[in-house]
């Protein structure tokens, strides 16, 4: 069932220690069959190395039950589906506790967008979803973290396609792409922009944002109808 | 003699420089055999990449004498059997000068919880044992150094299996868990979050501390009888 | 059609994540035939490692059409051929995000020359090109870039061959030389240097300059008449 | 002449680069037989992989004359010579750029004994020479860098056998040892106490240095007639 997609979702959580983005079994990969109401996820808490296609777990969009699989799917996986729930585009998702964007969610900041790094991929600042109440985290937290990226995303008017990526207070980073190695690089560009905003903060605490024309230049050269980047 | 744990705790010192922790000869790993008795220790000032099984010191944990061996065992000894008399459920302790932890140290103060990537593995902050006296460090300095460590976590009502790694003040971190393995792994995570809250610190001084539900919730998600994480 | 500029051109954008400087595709090199009017760079949005000399795109200096290639060049193909077309001397062109370069692009601030490090590279501080207006942005990004390096290079009187760098601002670095790998080789020193600058600033913030006796004597030891560095 | 102390420089060159503490062909090591009155140092900017124990050139203590050799030897050469004949137990003397304690010379700051890590290798700060004469720096640049470090330890009283390295402002560290290997290990060692010191910075301006009690029983349990670390 479904092993294309399966080799894919392989594929993207092999990508995450190869990148930097994950140690131990931290960070984790999903992938959509949105036609088919299934998604296919990392199993939890196996190591990288020792992970074949076969123990991805299928899982349905719909109601959350195994529809295939002998592994329990990762313990992060009511906040993937959630998340393909709210973002209807969205076909991979990607989970990690990288060092940089990290920081940022622990210290409870958006990442400005404050270079074209940052607009080639996000189309504004990466928010960061503020923290769950304690009742929240109590009766479902999986499925709360994602309603709190959800939430932000709609309350602060952010279009998901255009900001594929979110932080979640005191926890870590969420991307997602059309796809799982999209939601992979995604959260690459997510843990690099997190470092360089880092390292400039040595240099000044109040640095300048993207002004919009530059911001709007560089997304727009790179996604939709007037995109010239790539062949 | 213990050719087992032998393996086991060559393993856990070879993973010390693959892991990043340490360079040169720095940092050492240690089993114990409660049942016999015995700890199991890496010799002292050997390279990590001459290093075999049958280098490995026997000590006894009551008197701390070799039982087994031709090499001396490392110069931290002391350290590791007074934390083994004292932590009842270790099974195996790392001591590493790990680059951020060491930081946190040489600066004497304790690592706060401010995020799950450390509530998933320490359940509170991570104390800073302070420094000892001048006649502590003449008198017997590693045995000193471990009863600082186990003194603070007695003032403190810390329990070591709660918060299994500590900081030495002006030296650098310890770590443990049931077997050299786990020591390993929660010295990786505790040198982890040591370089986020570094970078945390850049963006703002006054990072808030995580939740205590949000503590709770990944700690216990992963430890006792309610956990859910991995296979 | 200039095969061997194809093949030191491919080298260097390969050169590019090799040393750290580039990640997915980010970062491009570039090389010229000055006598010839042709300009060899590398293809809009191909991945490393999937990259052939046969890849390499045949541009004209004079009007900026493809001379040679299935490919689409570089989006940044108008930067470089401006800044060739300005810069006399320079034979490789290299643009990249690295990330401690790109940290003072998103400051808005010059590098100054706080050591030798910098001085037996750059004969002076690195400068930041001001931000373009939108009208420029929305008339022809890419030209306009390269003439905001330009245009700070003559305002300011720096000569492109004793500083072969600049900053772009919210953007990153360009680095120049006598040839492609001469290009990378400025680039793998500007980031070096900036990375010590922002290092040095969690010392003190007021770094002093390298005193002028000794920023002459690094760069004239190594460039010009006078030289005795090398072979 | 001389062919197992070339093996060791080259060995000691190589070792740079491997170690972090070099790029590009920035940094050299030489070694010294102080009975035949001869260094052998790496020849001036060769690349490192291309370097062969043959192209080590051998130079006269006594009065810096090329005593064999097709090669030019290293551009600092006279700043080594200085320094074996200032400081009579150094065999070995490294010279490099490395990031962080290049950013502290930058600083123009000693870095201070902080933690054990520093004490194992240094018995106090290492001291940071500062900057050359105008006159200095045009009349013999590397010979007075050389002078300015040996001064600096006999001004301030510091033994180069307990405190073997140094920083020259603006410039970068120098290291030395009793043969080039040991030279190459606290180069290391510096580096990373460096790092550490600057990372230590983010959490608190003003870290203390480590008393004068664990300061000596650091170093004094790996060095002289009372050391027990090691085999």
């Amino acid at each position: 069932m479904l092993e294309e997609l399966k080799e894919r979702v392989l594929a993207a959580n092999l990508a995450l220690p190869k990148s930097g983005l994950a140690i131990l079994t931290w960070g984790n990969a999903s992938g959509l069959d949105r036609e088919k109401g299934l998604m296919v996820i990392k199993p939890s808490g196996v190591a990288y190395d020792e992970m074949r296609a076969r123990d991805m777990v299928v899982v349905s969009l719909a109601d959350g039950e195994v529809a295939e699989g002998d592994r329990k799917p990762s313990s992060d996986t009511a906040t993937h589906l959630v998340l393909y729930r709210a973002f209807k585009k969205a076909g991979g998702i990607v989970h990690t506790h990288s060092t940089c964007a990290t920081a940022w969610a622990q210290a409870g900041v958006d990442i400005p967008a404050e270079g074209t790094t940052h607009a080639d991929y996000f189309h504004g600042p990466i928010p960061c979803a503020q923290g769950l109440s304690e009742e929240e985290i109590e009766k479902g937290y999986e499925l709360a973290t994602g309603e709190a990226i959800a939430k932000t995303f709609l309350a602060r008017g952010i279009d998901p396609e255009s900001v594929p990526a979110a932080l979640v207070r005191s926890h870590g980073p969420f991307a997602w792409g059309k796809d799982p190695a999209k939601a992979v690089e995604n959260a690459v560009v997510l843990e690099e922009v997190a470092r360089m905003g880092l390292w400039s903060r040595i240099l000044r605490s109040d640095i300048p944002p993207v002004g919009k024309a530059l911001l709007d230049k560089h997304f727009l050269r790179k996604h939709g109808p007037g995109a010239y980047y790539g062949q």
